[in-house]
């Protein structure tokens, strides 16, 4: 995928969207450093897994909020004005990347 | 899982192991913040979802790579002092955590 | 998730869309049953695991499939009628399911 | 991943291991045949992803368990004969293959 259909989402996302964003990826960002930490403190194999495990789940969970605002917004203006398979198929290429 | 069967691995990382995974790491963390600015910057929706998929794949390839050197180490001193059966399911309990 | 919108999608398959499914559902039965064939006759674990993980991956396929079909003909009627919000969270419903 | 390591487990399969591994199995296959006949039926697409999505847990789990008796036999075995690491090598680049 080279390049995406727009520059920004259809509608502004609002401060308080923004915010909640920020805070949760600030939270994974905790998380990686906490990582760094365990690393340092030669913590057991397992217990770093678990960790890890523990960000990708809170990352998947940021994924699927900002799909979900991206269909209720940008896909759903994309099929008004017509150009609705153009964002669907779009939609489906991020979301197979996503699984992989 | 409440406990694990260590404190640390059974082999202790040597400094070349702890450097390459803590510059991996600090790479994962740059990305989160690299989202964050996305978010900040009103960016489109798709682009942020392939950041974050990006995101996913590097840490599952710390994961791997935490997860191959428990095997080679951990597990099999396991092995070889007969407690295996308890050590393979430990790993197979986050295995399957992580595949979720 | 116990009651799904429809019993019906919105624009019927075509009969050319139901052969390509079913000849697809029908490769992956016969994959299922080589799994089988492969336990009779002691094949290795990793063999088997291999072929599992094809498995997977066809069902993933039929499953982008239908998904890309439902976006494009249910999603897209149901925001056409001011739905759109509810086959949305539907939808993501059963993404989420899916990844797990 | 063109050859493995071996055409058999280390320990053969018991009967029970393969009658159970076979029923589930023999219940995937039915599963699979029940989407052709959803195909069939004009169900409603988002029913037939709740069905596939169960299809890849049935699938999952039966791969944790031939991944577990690898371990516990397979690998084991390996680690016994001092050929741990190719072993562990070789279940790396399935489990890799698997999360795709």
């Amino acid at each position: 995928m080279n390049e995406t259909l727009h520059d920004h989402p259809v509608t502004p996302r609002t401060n308080e969207e923004k915010d909640k964003l920020k805070r949760r990826l600030k939270r994974i960002e905790g998380q990686v450093r906490g990582v760094e930490k365990m690393i340092e403190e030669e913590r057991y194999c397992v217990d770093i897994l678990i960790q890890i495990s523990a960000i990708q789940s809170a990352l998947k969970n940021v994924g699927y909020g900002v799909t979900e605002r991206h269909m209720k917004h940008c896909v759903k203006d994309a099929i008004a004005n017509g150009d609705g398979d153009e964002s669907i198929e779009e939609l489906m290429a991020v979301l197979k990347q996503f699984s992989k």
